[in-house]
């Protein structure tokens, strides 16, 4: 089993939680993928800068000064110092962005209706699986950023949710796959407000329900969606928990039915 | 003949130049290996962030800000959006720094008798030529920054000269070498104010006489010494020339003797 792990922000930016969650990362058997989001280091540094933050519809825009940003910060300092990080743990990783290898080529985002600049949409049948397998077949871990390019040029900034789950279904294709994201919760949750309450294992039938009570609702809409979608296209299980339990079991699976 | 290219900060500083150098850089037949230096970016970074400038001895000083700031700058934007522009070329790089594949790792320099901070030093015993091997295998072109790391979990700081020439004497014992510096001039200088006065061929006779006479001194005394060192070590040929001639011959050659 392929394991594709997804870690948010909130772990990168907690020195401490993030060497527990490399730790058991690297304690993670067999083949096995990071994919990293970015923290809150991209925005202290525009602010630092005075990079203007720019947000249309709630979601930031990548204009050129921002893609340089976080294209330092989230393929320079925060790829490479997991891989040093997990280098000294005993895993042999590779820091990769989408550009590296052609790994993840993706789409600049259509201008119209809502121009957010230098942001990629990554597409899983484009997926360079046989650069990543090799890695693999070396023993290697890749570490990859959401960063991309449009294969004409340009780096994109792309969503670290959607370049995991592209990763994990173009992968799927060549060897049994589990995708796990990891963040601050322990799972989806029935009650947002107790964290106890995460639920096992999540159908679609259960899913359109706590939808309509209103128990599921935001951010974790489209991270259900997205893991729905992995499933449809082959991956065998998806896994959404607390980044502390990555081997202790827990947080909520969704299955092939 | 695997060719290893090292591209100074002057050409990266020069959007255009840089376009063109890595335009005949997609050209180099065969085996091609990229390593490049940082240019003024770091600088500016540090200036913009407050971070002070400490030099030693003429030479910087790498303290926990500036390490971030070289990671960030090095293996974030220089090395991925020369990766982006490459592939844009057809050239199919993977952008790497020395921690990842543990391709380069490098030994933090002893505190005494100058404390340089995390600036570490390159052994091309150490350089792991099989993950650099399969890489050009695969057809594919790696570029290096010359961001290291100790194997301990920190990132290091070193000279992309040195890289440059680890990874050549290292990847020697492969296959059939040329080591190639690119500037901003035309060569090793008879006459350091006439830039039409490059050295074809020098030899360590020849070399001896103008470090002598002082034609040869400054900067390009470590260049050249560091040249012979990588020719005693296996490399086949050295040369040191413009980076506007990579492919139109011209420069100074260093051969084994």
């Amino acid at each position: 089993m392929l394991n594709i792990v997804k870690i948010g922000g909130n772990v990168i930016d907690d020195e401490a939680q993030l060497a527990q969650f490399l730790s058991d990362f690297s304690a993670v058997h067999g083949f096995k993928v990071l994919v990293h989001g970015g923290g809150k280091l991209a925005t202290k540094l525009c602010d630092a800068l005075h990079i203007p933050t720019q947000m249309l519809d709630g979601r930031r825009v990548t204009d050129a000064e921002t893609l340089k940003v976080v294209s330092m910060v989230y393929a320079g300092w925060i790829s490479k110092s997991i891989v040093a990080q997990l280098y000294a743990l005993g895993c042999h990783a590779v820091g990769l962005s989408g550009a590296d290898g052609n790994a993840i080529p993706a789409t600049r985002r259509s201008p119209v209706p809502v121009d957010y600049g230098f942001v990629g949409d990554v597409n899983p049948g484009r997926v360079n699986t046989k650069f990543i397998r090799s890695l693999l077949e070396q023993g290697l871990v890749p570490v990859f950023s959401a960063i991309t390019h449009d294969a004409h040029g340009s780096l994109l900034n792309s969503n670290a949710d959607s370049v995991a789950s592209s990763l994990a279904i173009a992968m799927s294709e060549l060897t049994p796959t589990r995708l796990i994201f990891c963040f601050e919760k322990n799972g989806v949750l029935r009650n947002p407000n107790d964290d106890t309450s995460a639920i096992p294992e999540i159908t679609r039938e259960l899913y359109e329900k706590y939808k309509a009570c209103g128990a599921i609702s935001g951010g974790m809409i489209p991270k259900i969606d997205s893991a729905f979608k992995a499933i449809a296209f082959g991956v065998q299980e998806v896994v959404i928990g607390h980044a502390k339990n990555l081997n202790k079991g827990g947080g909520t699976t969704i299955r092939n039915a």
